[in-house]
């Protein structure tokens, strides 16, 4: 339970309460607050600087692959989602609407969107003639609403920020290819760069996007050996461009559909690698999208003192002039062990300490967040001990989390057997799976757990479905997830 | 009046209808579309990546200032409005309300934010406690909405995009001094990044921003004489302070009010600088915010094609690799003179020729948008030449701007001797105001003429109000305006 001593506060074990463990640390690292809207949060600066980071290095992926940024309207017309008949049932119940503005009853209900394809479908169908504009390559960063009940800050919260990539192209063979190009990009961006491993696969027809013909998603296992859901890259076919009518003259001079695509991100994935690394003491984050990655903290006595923050300011300069992310906590009221806890908390990668006694040695001590391990540094070799400590974190959280995760998958080939485990295992079940709705939903009922995807490369092809013991058509990965 | 003839479309002369031209302009180069959305408008790649480029330099300047960025939810409760009520008169006439969610009614309407000073002001009085926590400084970059009667693509749409940075501070002088940062940091972005030259000054009670106790402003002109507030800055009292109880614990142990300020610059932005850089021959892009900076054109010969597009492709990757925007055009379906034209009217700012006789000289032809001025440069020198002539093109354009403006801009004693002058010549006129509501509207009604700033530093000071005669209390900027 989170208590206020002075200056720290409790935060509650992983093992006692995740869910009270995940808020207490978001909460006392000022990642995130409640606001006063329902179900809608607020990014504090710390929190915010994380998505920012992620924003540039996916935003990087993106123009390295051909795409481009634009910005569409927040407002969706009623009658764009009536056009896309399965759209419209997904995305229906969790609409807000403006129905008036500017002290007039609007005459077309507006609604914020929930994703964009409808927006992007409209517009494609006037920008796209022939052959020569395909394919069409547009990412919007942008602000989404879906209004729902439960909610959990980061994982599903009212509004959200996330990217979505709409394309077009001449066949199924390009938009296919784009689909499974962007899923790459996500998969390599969560292990690179979030140290976060994923299950690539295909979704089950009852977990697909709304209006798509297939979907794909990666899938993260947290801690407590829930599920999220990472990205997902759909293949919408035809049926968008036939609701929106997005032809082109193709190299015959006959008019031809486009095939469309879309794919998309959100700030979920701050949530994900919280309850991905994180633990007991607080936050652990991955070096490359930390606020700050080294906390520099000068210690020993008064008389020393301006010495010892002299030579900080100076390794500062040389971190921050190398790009390394790097804060100063020379705050003299404060004793250096408060502040030890504080950003061990705050999950800040690297902590450099300082003393008079490190200073006429010529170095000092740099401590990993992740092994807690201690090691003296030269000061003349500051920089690439900082670079190599930063990216042998990275590394040691990746082969952490996998190994978290692999120990928490297992095999099961009942729905009894899959029970029965439960009770003492958290975590990825391996299972065959018919193909029918109806054993999928029977697993979903009486365990709670819903098929996460169909992997590529299951680590075991299982034979027979867990629920009828018919063939089973595929191996799936089942969870519990947020 | 823009025809279709071919390839070409004509972009209709600025002399003849500024307006026309500029819809012609930001059409055909495809930096928009209008949306389906009333008032709403698309940023195509061409417009969103000059925005992305404002968001980048600003972004920069930010948080040099010492501010953090964060997000807010984009609702606001209509309760939160009704607590300060110079923001609630000023901004009620423009917002859309959502009133159902999920299929219900809501309890109480959500505004779409138009601006979020009441967000920030009800975190703020949770997030502060004592002085320690102050100064306040976050920022944040958004859209929002103001339901507006008449729109004009990027100058005004119902929906923008902009940042609007929100701090709070111990006390006035404070509070002041930061107001006056953020004006000077809008000031050097516009000259240096733009080349956009623009007038300091404090805004008139009447053109105060709602709930503002003094509005800063920077005022730009445009081709046409009209004016475009390009940014603003207010000091906003302890009036959201009270409004939202933001009260820190001061260094005598008393309670105190933070004085609060609020800054900020749009999408509009975008519109400003083609407007004060466009041509008959369509945009003039700043070469700091252009997408692309050189566009390089090889010509000549089917037989020399391939050498000259392997040279072409080697001097690519060398621009590249030096950070500028360089995009290649080799198409061989199309012809030099039509890719001259086209990128001329997309405001490029360098066309880089690359031909066989060129190729043997050992040198290309650099043709600057800004001046017309074409000038062969040594291929060993590229990067420098490419870098010293984009250089060039941004203080060209600073200077034809500064002139233009110092050409349009005149003084005048009385409000016949206004009326007058109007009708030969566009611009800003300078006059002397008593500071009487009553006077600065009868401007407005008979000459649609809005003050638009006091300087700070008026090239002339007036004596006498134009319109009654008496002592003038301050000289001001008065201008039609977007």
């Amino acid at each position: 339970m989170s208590k206020d001593k002075g200056f720290v506060t409790e935060i509650t074990p992983q093992g006692e309460d995740f869910s009270k463990w995940y808020i207490d640390t978001i909460k006392k690292a000022e990642l995130m607050d409640y606001s006063p809207v329902r179900g809608c949060i607020v990014f504090r600066p710390d929190g915010y600087a994380i998505w920012e980071n992620i924003q540039k290095e996916l935003d990087h992926r993106f123009k390295e692959t051909g795409h481009r940024n634009a910005y569409f309207p927040i407002f969706i017309p009623e009658s764009f989602f009536q056009k896309e008949k399965d759209h419209i049932e997904g995305f229906n119940p969790e609409l807000p609407w403006v129905t008036e503005a500017a002290g007039e009853k609007l005459e077309e209900r507006l609604a914020i969107r929930p994703t964009s394809e409808t927006m992007f479908g409209h517009m494609y169908a006037q920008w796209i003639n022939s052959y020569r504009d395909l394919p069409m390559l547009i990412n919007q960063w942008a602000n989404v609403v879906r209004w729902e009940k439960r909610t959990l800050p980061f994982l599903r919260t009212s509004e959200f920020l996330w990217q979505e990539g709409h394309t077009a192209h001449e066949d199924e063979t390009d938009a296919r290819k784009e689909t499974m190009t962007m899923l790459d990009v996500y998969t390599e961006f969560c292990e690179n760069v979030l140290a976060i491993p994923v299950i690539k696969g295909e979704k089950t027809p009852s977990e697909r996007f709304a209006g798509a013909v297939d979907t794909f998603s990666i899938e993260a296992m947290m801690k407590d050996g829930r599920a999220v859901q990472a990205g997902t890259s759909h293949y919408l076919g035809t049926k968008f461009a036939v609701a929106f009518d997005i032809k082109y003259l193709d190299r015959d001079n006959t008019h031809q559909f486009c095939h469309t695509t879309s794919w998309g991100v959100s700030t979920r994935l701050i949530g994900a690698l919280i309850m991905v690394h994180g633990d007991d003491r607080g936050l652990v984050l991955p070096p490359k999208v930390a606020a700050t990655q080294v906390i520099m903290i000068p210690i020993g006595p008064p008389k020393t003192r301006d010495v010892v923050i002299g030579k900080t300011d100076e390794l500062y300069a040389q971190l921050k002039a190398a790009g390394i992310r790097v804060r100063i906590d020379d705050r003299a009221d404060i004793s250096p062990g408060w502040k030890f806890n504080e950003y061990e908390m705050r999950g800040i990668p690297i902590r450099l300490e300082l003393g008079p006694r490190d200073l006429e040695n010529g170095q000092c001590v740099l401590v990993s967040r992740v092994s807690g391990e201690k090691k003296a540094v030269a000061l003349d070799n500051l920089v690439a001990e900082v670079e190599s400590l930063l990216a042998q974190i990275h590394t040691d959280m990746y082969e952490r989390a996998s190994k978290f995760r692999d120990e928490n998958t297992y095999s099961v080939d009942t729905l009894d057997e899959y029970k029965a485990a439960m009770e003492e295992k958290r975590g990825f079940a391996l299972a065959g799976w018919c193909g029918s709705d109806a054993c999928e939903n029977q697993v979903k009922e009486e365990t709670g757990a819903t098929s996460r995807n169909i992997p590529f490369e299951p680590e075991e092809t299982k034979s027979t479905c867990l629920v009828c013991g018919d063939a089973a058509k595929h191996t799936v990965v089942f969870a519990r997830a947020y």
